[in-house]
C-alpha cells in the first residue's frame, strides 16, 4: 500500500515549537481539599518557571470563602520570582478580581464564561449574557491598565448536561470577545468531551476566522483521549496548550476518573516526537513528585510513575546466572537435543 | 494558514473497519493475584464474544505452576461459546502447550518471543536463537494440525533494560517467521515506550515489506500515549490492534502506572471518530464492570468511570431556583444595576 509515504506530518515535531502552559497551581489546586501552604505555592510556581514553561497560571482572584485553596492569591502572585519571556496569568472572575490581579502584577487575566447556557448557569450561577456583560467590564479595566485578557470558554467542546455544543455557539462567544479587543481565546474540554476528529475541526475553523487571535487548547483525560486531543490539534495548527502538573485537576461529573491533561505527560510525548516546548522534562518531573507531599494523595501522572522511555531498568539480579544456563541450553539444542 | 485543509485524514474514521483483539483474559489475568473461577472466565469470554471484538486471546497454555491463574486452560477453551467469525486464540510457549491448545479447539496459536536479546533472556530464560528454534517446532505442530499461529514480538518499541531496539533487528525476527509461513505477526510495545512517530514509521515500513502478512500492534499505556499510538499506526494504514478489558495488565518495570490500552476506551475513541470495529460499547463496558468483584481491585479504565462521551448528567437539584436568580440578575443588569 501507499501507507509508507501516506502518514501524516504530526507525528514528527521537526523541531516545531510548542507553549506549554501550566494550570496545575490554579486549575489543580482549587480542586484539592489540603491548603498548600503559601511558600510552597511559590517555591513549586518558581520550580515551574525554571522548568521553562510558556505560560503559568498563578492563582486565581476570586473570593476567599468560594475558593479557599487560592486565598493567598496577592501573595503568591507577588512573591514568585518572574522568569523573562514567561507568561504569568491569573483567574479572575469580575472587576474586583482584575484590580487585585492587576496590583499584584499579573502579566495577563484569563476570564471565563461556558459556550453552554446550561453550564454556564450551573457553575457560574450567571445567565451568559450576564456573563458576557461583566467580563466585558473586566477586559475594559485590563485594557485601561494595559494588562493582556484571554478569554476561557468552558464546554465548547460538549456538555455534561447539555451534551453536543454547536459549533457556532462557540465562535458567536468568540466573536463577541475579539469585537472587545481581546486577544487571547482558550477553548476548553471541561469534562473531558472532546474527540480528536472534533477537535481537529474546530481548531482548524477557529483559525482559518480568525488569524490574530491567539488560542490555546485545554483539554481533559477524562476519557483517555487527552494526548490524542492534543495532537489532533496540533495537526490542525494549534501551538498552545493548558496542562496541569502531576496531572492534577478533575471532573466533577466523573469520580475517579483523569483530570487535566498531565503536563508531564504530554512534553514527555511531545520531546519524543521531535517537538520543540521548550520545557527540561526532569525538572517538572521533579516539580510532580513534590506535589503528593503538599496534597496528601498520589498524583495521576504515568511519567511521574515510570519515568521518560528511556529511564533504563537494571537486569535482573541473577541475570548473569540466568543467561549462563541460556547459552548453555541453546548450545545442547545446537547439539540435537529436544529441548521442548 | 492553510491548517483549514491540512489535517490529516486519521482523524476522521469514515466507516473503516478495525479489528479489535482482547488480550484481557490473558494479558490481564496472568497479572492477577486472585484466580479468577473458572465459570466467571468462561462467562466474560462468552460476554467479549457477544461484544463483537474480533480476535479474543483466551488464555495461555503455560505450565500451571508458572502461572497458576491460568492453570484451567483447557477447561475455559474448550467451555466458551464460539461467535461464528470471532477467532479464539492462546498463547504457546511449545510443543506441548500446542498440543494442548490445538486439542482444545484453538483457532490460532499465539507464540512469543523478544525482540530485544536481554529481554528474551530475563523474560523467556532463553537465547533469542534458542526461543526461535523452540517456535519453529510450534509453528511445525501447528501446521500440521492447519491451525493459524500469530508471533509477538516483544518490546519492538524498545527495551527496559536496553533501550533502543533497532528495527532491522525486529524485521529480522519478522522475516524468520514469515520465512516458516507464519501469517501473523504482533508488534509489541510491552512496556510502553511506543511514541507516535516511531509508531508510524515501524508500521509503515513493516506494511510495505510484507504486505501478505496481517500485523497487529499492541500498546501498553504505560506513559499514557497508548491511544495516539493506536491512531498513528491507523495513519500508517494498521487496522488490528490488541487491548484488554478494563486496561487490566500491567508493566513490571513501572508499578502504579497503567497496562496494556483499555479496550473500551479504544473502543469508544475510534467510535467517536467514526471508525467501525464492530463492537457494541455498552456491552463492553458492561464486561469492564465486572471485572473488580473478580480480581478484588479497580481497574484503570477511564471509560468505566466517566461513561461515553454523550451520557449526560442531570443539572443540579436546585438549578431551577439558581437559573431563576441568574435571570433575575441579568434583568437587573439590563436595568443598570451593577453587578460586579
Amino acid at each position: 500500500m501507499s501507507a509508507a509515504v501516506n502518514t501524516s506530518g504530526v507525528w514528527a515535531g521537526a523541531g516545531r515549537r510548542i507553549h506549554m502552559q501550566e494550570v496545575g497551581l490554579r486549575d489543580g489546586l482549587q480542586m484539592e481539599s489540603a491548603f498548600v501552604p503559601t511558600e510552597d505555592k511559590i517555591a513549586l510556581a518558581n520550580a515551574l518557571s525554571d522548568a521553562g514553561l510558556a505560560k503559568i497560571e498563578v492563582t486565581s482572584f476570586t473570593s476567599p470563602t468560594a475558593i479557599p485553596a487560592l486565598k493567598d492569591a496577592e501573595v503568591v502572585m507577588r512573591e514568585i520570582t518572574r522568569r523573562p519571556g514567561t507568561v504569568y496569568t491569573a483567574l479572575v472572575p469580575n472587576v474586583r478580581g482584575a484590580e487585585r490581579a492587576i496590583e499584584s502584577r499579573a502579566d495577563e487575566l484569563n476570564l471565563v464564561m461556558s459556550a453552554s447556557a446550561t453550564h454556564n448557569i450551573a457553575n457560574l450561577r450567571m445567565t451568559q449574557e450576564h456573563s458576557f456583560a461583566a467580563l466585558a467590564q473586566v477586559v475594559a479595566t485590563a485594557q485601561a491598565a494595559r494588562v493582556a485578557v484571554n478569554v476561557s470558554l468552558s464546554c465548547v467542546f460538549g456538555c455534561p448536561m447539555e451534551g453536543e455544543v454547536a459549533p457556532e455557539a462557540v465562535f458567536g462567544w468568540v466573536q463577541r470577545f475579539v469585537d472587545l479587543g481581546v486577544g487571547g481565546v482558550t477553548l476548553c474540554d471541561t469534562t473531558g468531551m472532546a474527540y480528536p476528529r472534533q477537535v481537529a475541526a474546530i481548531t482548524a475553523a477557529a483559525r482559518a476566522r480568525w488569524p490574530g487571535v491567539e488560542f490555546t487548547l485545554h483539554f481533559h483525560n477524562t476519557r483517555g483521549m487527552g494526548l490524542a486531543n492534543v495532537l489532533a490539534a496540533i495537526d490542525a495548527g494549534a501551538d498552545r496548550f493548558d496542562a496541569s502538573l502531576g496531572g492534577l485537576g478533575g471532573c466533577p461529573y466523573a469520580p475517579g476518573a483523569s483530570g487535566n491533561v498531565c503536563s508531564e505527560e504530554i512534553v514527555h510525548a511531545l520531546a519524543c516526537m521531535g517537538y520543540e516546548t521548550g520545557v527540561d522534562l526532569a525538572a517538572l518531573v521533579a516539580a510532580a513528585q513534590r506535589l503528593p507531599a503538599l496534597i496528601g494523595h498520589d498524583i495521576p501522572s504515568q511519567i511521574a510513575k515510570a519515568g521518560p522511555r528511556l529511564a533504563l531498568h537494571p537486569v535482573p539480579a541473577d541475570f548473569g546466572a540466568i543467561k549462563e544456563r541460556a547459552l548453555a541450553r541453546e548450545k545442547e539444542l545446537a547439539g540435537g537435543t529436544r529441548t521442548t
